[in-house]
């Protein structure tokens, strides 16, 4: 499985889907997106901020172990940085495989992983 | 939870998201592509045919019960029906929800009970 992954600290812009092969049966896109109300709090965003080298190689460590157990053929992970206001993305995954088993699983795990073992923290903040 | 359905007999073409709601946490995308290979045959393409009203009502009954049990917030299924060519979607599905969890089990459920219980059929042919 071929990887990418990218911090940004812009708006999140969806790459072109640029398949490496004819033997891709599910493309799966997920966006992450900053909801309005948290805790019972209406938010006007969060501010996000990563230690992006530990994060990458976490990310690298988790993709790796996951690929193996769902096997995938391409994923792209881009995270935003800084401050994110509501409505817009955080978080942008493409899985693409062969078939929508692995795929669903392997984002699944993905994001699950990404929250508990990748340092990258949001806070609630008034404004930017 | 609101939803379209669609069936078409031209290349899919995802429709521009349109959130009703700052209370959309995840947006997730899924397209079945046709793979070339498949049971060790290589394909140009499939051939796919629904009977339609009895396809919606069944996709209706399903999505009914499935918002229940994974409620989410907006829900769009477009079919492709007739000759698609190998590296094209005969389905797209995008849901939106407050939260991933329930995104992510309301798309993996859907798509089985599609293939279980949808009158929709694909056939192997040589070329269109």
């Amino acid at each position: 499985m071929t990887f990418e992954i990218h911090f940004t600290h812009e708006p999140i812009v969806v790459p072109p889907e640029n398949r490496s092969s004819r033997e891709v049966g599910a493309s799966l896109e997920f966006q992450g997106i900053v909801r309005e109300m948290e805790n019972g709090q209406a938010l006007k965003g969060l501010f996000y901020e990563a230690y992006e080298p530990m994060a990458r190689r976490r990310l690298e460590y988790h993709l790796s172990e996951l690929g193996r157990e769902h096997p995938c053929l391409e994923m792209v992970f881009i995270h935003r940085l800084g401050w994110v206001p509501v409505g817009e993305a955080s978080l942008f995954i493409r899985v693409l495989g062969k078939h929508r088993g692995e795929a669903l699983k392997l984002l699944g795990e993905l994001v699950d992983r990404l929250k508990l073992d990748v340092p990258i923290w949001k806070q609630v903040r008034e404004t930017s």
